[in-house]
């Protein structure tokens, strides 16, 4: 019940609202202060029905940091190959004591259906090629420490928009708060949900460049892409890399980000990620107090 | 030392104490009070040699709970490869500063041998088709719940009991505290062990049904039967399944328990599971105080 | 920064002052004493490329201990599947509010690279056949409190010397305390790095007990070992194997060590693992109390 699974169509108000918590957690740790959460001592449950590396281990630090307890449930293992539904699953979680879950799942719909059949909040962690919120929020956040405003600031997302939970959650997101986005990448880009957004779409990072206030870059996930759909890394490369030469002819106020893991010298540079302008370790430490903001949120005091 | 491997000839008191101080932990719960517990800071080490996805996630949330730490030993890793034997295992655990030691082996013998040959107690947390004591003790609860008393009550336990460590461990429970089990399910039922307990064994679900005070349905475990034993899950369904007209013709005051997984559809009806008579999700909730009693056994206050 | 990497030319004092302080938080825990660590709260990475059982357990155990949490970063999963280079792995768990990292790597040099490049300590939790600095400091600390003191000890290491980190590691730790090493194994022993610290190398066990004031037996590693280096079992326990007749010829004030897990029958008879000149369960209580002072090393008070 009411937790986190979308983006989509959320409140200007409810995004602020956790952005702004994250942002007190963050002054709170380098403050060196002790947490007080509502969610101390509660047990947080982790279901990742697919592999995770980075996305888990910074759920995990946010409830350390909130002095709640992470709970792996082996999604992989034995209850699942019983036969047990992926709901009987989750009840089990909630009768076993676990005040928030935090599920990623191939499905799109999953966490949704969860979320609406739960007595306490489910977190989406990735559906599938759906969304990934607490990532987008984890972008917001960088984005608007970046540029101070996000009201009509142009963000260039640039890569395989259209498989992206990244991109699609950032997108709405970044609706909600007045921006623009301006997406490339290879291949039919946008699904309807994105043109619905009046997203502006353009053929290479070339023609989104000289526009835009941030740049954000996603990974490229070979095991989503079709062959055809990308003909090679080289030719990758030449339409949608942001590459050293390219990066030199931004400004030097334009952010960039990638949600990682990168592959360096394929759709970023080593030498941009590794620049003042490159905000991508500093998504990786916001990721934490964004995440501890979405467990608070629905705990009681 | 003194751990809990077994229910069998286990005196009453200690039965009775267990979920007394199970039901203690629940009501201080509820009312949102802190443990303080005996265990509170100590390590308590996990040791699955079989895989288990409740009963691990329920004793991991037992310790956090009891303000303890969940130590996973990777068991299926390199040491036991490497050719260690289970009870060098186990003295390292507890050189490590184990206080408890929570073991699951396909072994039936394993766990009592290991409670006694080391310092500090061993739970069984399965051994093998052996017992699963913890599970029947919050099925005990859960019953004593349902009941009010256990003094004289016919439990009837449906499925393949032979095979079942959980119907094993709660037949001894049920002679300790002075119930009667009532077994029915496909092959050969008994064992010498539960004929000795004058365990009452009927043909099939429509005999035990009408003297029942209670009903505990055994999930069927494909993997433990062979297929000999049960021709199909058709033919399973007529003689042994708790369907939605065989629950209409109980008493609704008698409760319906389910270690679970479920196959919903197969062994019970989602909709029976999901009646105001099933206790299957209490059973769960039960799990974490009933481990909760059980790993303070032997602490020093 | 400033981790620990490697006993290698390590200076006498620091090797002492992590004795000191595991052997104060030994006697602090045996006095029921809480731990005040500055790393209490702290979030500690684990990341294990290689398997491991027990030195990780320890590690946690030691993390717990010291009121810090473990974070396992899943190293064989998803991110570097997806082509992430190490270090930016490492950056991440920085990034995400990991304030030390624990590394076990299959490249030698991997944790020493890592920590020259990341601004917290990352500490080796064993790199290839390269060194085990822990377990290195954990000998030395059973061995110090069997013997009093070190200087000019000799301490016969026989085993797999050339392919044992633990060796590599005691080996450097025992020059530093002023120690002399007496080794004697299969194949050609000693690297050129342990000729130049000037190690006493000799043709089999018998060559090295009489004149040994400690005994450190080493693992058969038969992964590690070619099939031309050992011609079988017996061979072995012919020349190298501590044999409870070879035992009986030690003065009873000769400890006997041992890294485990033991090849029980093999490498060491099972009754000289279990009699009284045996350290091997010390070795492993000694592990967590050395890892505490490694772990506490460099944090702010």
């Amino acid at each position: 019940m009411n937790g986190l699974t979308t983006l989509r169509e959320m409140r200007p108000e409810r995004v602020v609202r956790l952005l702004d918590a994250a942002a007190a957690h963050r002054d709170a740790v380098a403050r060196g202060e002790e947490v007080a959460s509502p969610r101390a001592g509660q047990l947080v449950a982790l279901m990742f029905y697919e592999a995770s590396t980075r996305t888990r281990f910074s759920f995990e630090a946010a409830i350390h940091r909130l002095g709640a307890r992470p709970m792996a449930f082996q999604a992989a293992g034995s209850s699942a190959k019983k036969g047990e539904s992926l709901l009987d699953s989750v009840r089990t979680l909630v009768a076993h004591g676990a005040s928030v879950v935090v599920v990623r799942h191939s499905s799109v719909g999953a966490a949704r259906f969860l979320d609406e059949h739960v007595p306490v909040p489910v977190v989406n962690a990735g559906s599938g090629t759906g969304e990934h919120p607490t990532q987008g929020l984890l972008d917001l956040m960088t984005l608007r420490d970046a540029l101070g405003t996000m009201e009509g600031r142009r963000v260039a997302i640039v890569g395989d928009v259209r498989h992206s939970r990244v991109a699609r959650s950032v997108c709405h997101g970044l609706v909600a708060l007045g921006a623009q986005p301006i997406l490339s990448g290879p291949g039919t880009l946008c699904g309807p949900e994105l043109a619905a957004l009046g997203a502006d779409v353009r053929p290479t990072i070339d023609d989104v460049l000289p526009d835009a206030d941030a740049v954000m870059m996603l990974r490229i996930q070979r095991e989503r892409l079709g062959t055809a759909a990308m003909a090679s890394v080289a030719e990758y490369r030449r339409r949608w890399a942001l590459t050293s030469e390219r990066a030199a002819t931004l400004a030097p106020s334009v952010p960039v980000l990638h949600p990682a893991p990168m592959n360096r010298g394929v759709e970023i540079d080593g030498d941009v990620a590794d620049s003042p302008r490159s905000r991508i370790f500093d998504q990786m430490a916001n990721a934490v107090f964004v995440r501890m903001a979405v467990l608070e949120e629905g705990a009681c005091a």
